[in-house]
């Protein structure tokens, strides 16, 4: 998993960058184009100026362009039809992250949907690069939606923890990186999955057996020439950044959970993940014809923004940039007062004539991914944006609102024991799981 | 492990060649120079009349120049003092492939036996790829020898059966893989390894866990450029190729083995094997003391010659190179008496005269390897060298040796079980391992 990550989502610029030169967005790719035997990127040389995003990099001065990212990437968009389609399906209103477009592009979800539909069983897939031992807000995001995915659904879920990744990009030791991982285990578990349908695992402890087969398997129907126009890595890098990708493609296989999906593979996969990580499944989708198994589906989210905006860095080293989820209270109040990056006017004179600049204000960014209703959300918009509500005024809604928020996580946090981190570890069958 | 293998001695050319292409030989690497954070490895471009060697090309039209390949690698030979030396330490004759040089090279293998005699321990690691149903000759030398060193030594050993790599490598499906690894062990064990000394394992069932862990500590010191010197592998190869050689350097190290080894993560290791798989331990070797770990000995075979002599493929898809442990007797016959390169001269007459040549004469050269009498090898090559017996004789005297061998060979291979394989494979401590 990438620092970028498929479950970190909100990372406009990487924390690596220095030891991931990335080389440019790769071209969308023609999927089902017969390439075999292995499959062919195209790579698209960009300027300086223009947006990278990659698992490594996300790189947008410009704030990023996710119409550019969709078609360069070559996934589609989600419009309401699909949301008014998963709202009827799960017979509960959407996510507020479906509807307001914050989950905005996907894989194959339609085909997920009529199989759904018609009575046949999918499992989900997400996961997380544990590189730092306090999440933010970021990193929550694909954590939330994916229980809101389990839930309506009814489905199993598995969580890939990539602490051999964080070894080979970062300079940690490999008992950093597990403990790192159980750490992170414990703020995911926090999130309130279901032990019944759920398994949590690291890399480091898991890989081997069926799984093992899997990774060869990708691995061998990718080149060197084909990463490296994905993922941005060449030749005088080490090569456990070769070797990595297709462990990350692996569990979009359901063989390679052999314990909860016994002699089963071609059970569906669904992945809610950040669009950086389109490239990793986008690697996936193209070698899963030629190793007999199904494409996984996917379902995938814009960033969730630095406190100083979009074209920021939101980074585990730089805790002003962050709010994390074991702020407290007066941290919260002191971010966001201090840092988040105001849309409003110079002066309260200005601002009551000309509103706030909705488009760069980083508070209303936020409430969009937090706050849960609408109408509020709406009202403060418009008072907002017509000068009659400060951003002070925003500020202190959205203090409340993070506050509750990271409260609530972290009172969950303080009861998940080192046994349930076990239990949601353990391989083991999950008798009901489609329950 | 290679085709041209660890553990396949004797393959002048290798099976799947037209799969990879091969660069060059590696110039030798000066092992000692700082050269952080990753293996620099010069590459020496070949005239294609010259010999290449690498674990998976044995291409050498003029015969192997033994002497040419330790300068390059850099490894050192085995002198008369080192053959005494062991005799002395172990009490017992050296094993004839010492004593007439087939073992003739080494990495620091007087410091494994200065630690010997001064009482500090050391465990055997070899190994081979299963790409054959049955092994020839050539296969079974390094079992040989590496069964005399643990008898002799009273050591652990550990076997590595590179299934995976046969996946990626060869065109096979992992199950069919996994099946020539398990009955590849069974003429493994057929060797008469002590089970209460020996670990077998395949990778495809034991990589993972500490295995997994040395795995990524190996591929974060080594580049892509640095395999493309030694490995010949090339962009637009599939990156399984890549990933893989850091799983052969692994069991260079104690502490991939917990269940043996607990808590000994420096403990030493001798690895016997024929010297194409040099390129894998100098880059183990190389990476060793960058991750802390100590610096695998080697122990290094000449290549088993084809009946046809030299500079010809001995080809498991080329029956008629090489003689099977699964052949009968009147098929060793035939094969020796149609096939084996003979050094006499043209007629009997002009043979009576001039002797034969043993320079290229097969027949000698499997007596070499396995008629244990030195005296009588002597006389044989004496005689015959000076015309006074004929090839038909020598033929005769090596159809006998090499019966008597694979006879004994398949009566201990049929009384190899399942369970007996179980017990060999199974993750388990080895108390009297020492004893």
């Amino acid at each position: 998993m990438g620092a970028g990550a498929q479950h970190q989502a909100g990372q406009p610029l990487l924390i690596v960058l220095e030891e991931t030169p990335v080389v440019g967005v790769p071209a969308a790719l023609e999927e089902e184009r017969a390439v075999a035997p292995t499959i062919t990127m195209e790579i698209e040389e960009l300027a300086a100026a223009e947006q990278v995003v990659t698992p490594w990099e996300v790189s947008a001065p410009d704030g990023v362009d996710y119409d550019k990212l969709v078609d360069r990437f070559g996934c589609q968009r989600i419009d309401a039809a699909i949301v008014d389609r998963i709202a009827h399906l799960t017979r509960r209103p959407p996510h507020r992250f479906l509807r307001r477009g914050i989950f905005f592009a996907h894989r194959d979800l339609n085909m997920i949907l009529d199989l759904y539909e018609a009575g046949e069983k999918f499992y989900l897939y997400t996961g997380r690069g544990p590189s730092s031992e306090s999440l933010h807000l970021g990193h929550l995001i694909p954590f939330m939606f994916t229980k809101y995915l389990q839930d309506a659904f009814k489905v199993p879920l598995v969580i890939q923890l990539t602490d051999d990744e964080k070894f080979l990009w970062k300079n940690m030791t490999i008992s950093e990186c597990k403990r790192l991982a159980r750490e992170n285990a414990k703020d995911i578990i926090a999130c309130g999955f279901d032990v019944e349908r759920t398994f949590i695992f690291t890399n480091l402890s898991y890989l081997g057996g069926p799984f093992y087969e899997n990774v060869l398997q990708v691995a061998k129907h990718v080149t060197f020439n084909g990463l490296r126009g994905t993922f941005g890595v060449n030749q005088e890098d080490h090569i456990g950044k070769v070797s990595f990708p297709p462990v990350q493609a692996a569990p979009s296989f359901s063989s390679s959970f052999p314990h909860l999906f016994p002699g089963d593979d071609q059970l569906r996969c669904l992945i809610p993940c950040a669009i950086d990580q389109d490239p990793y499944f986008r690697m996936t989708r193209d070698v899963a014809p030629k190793i007999h198994l199904l494409k996984p589906s996917l379902i995938e989210s814009r960033f969730f923004p630095a406190l100083q905006g979009e074209s920021t860095k939101m980074s585990a080293s730089d805790p002003k940039s962050a709010i994390y989820v074991t702020d407290s209270s007066k941290q919260i109040k002191a971010k966001v007062n201090k840092y988040a990056f105001s849309g409003s006017q110079a002066s309260v004179e200005l601002h009551r004539k000309l509103g706030a600049n909705l488009d760069v204000d980083v508070p209303i960014k936020y409430l969009y991914f937090f706050l849960e209703d609408d109408d509020e959300l709406d009202h403060i918009k418009k008072e907002y944006k017509e000068g009659r509500m400060l951003t002070g005024e925003v500020k202190q809604r959205l203090i409340v609102v993070l506050s509750e928020l990271v409260a609530r996580h972290q009172r969950a946090r303080a009861q998940v024991t080192e046994e349930m981190v076990d239990a949601f570890m353990a391989v083991r069958p999950l008798p009901n799981m489609f329950g």
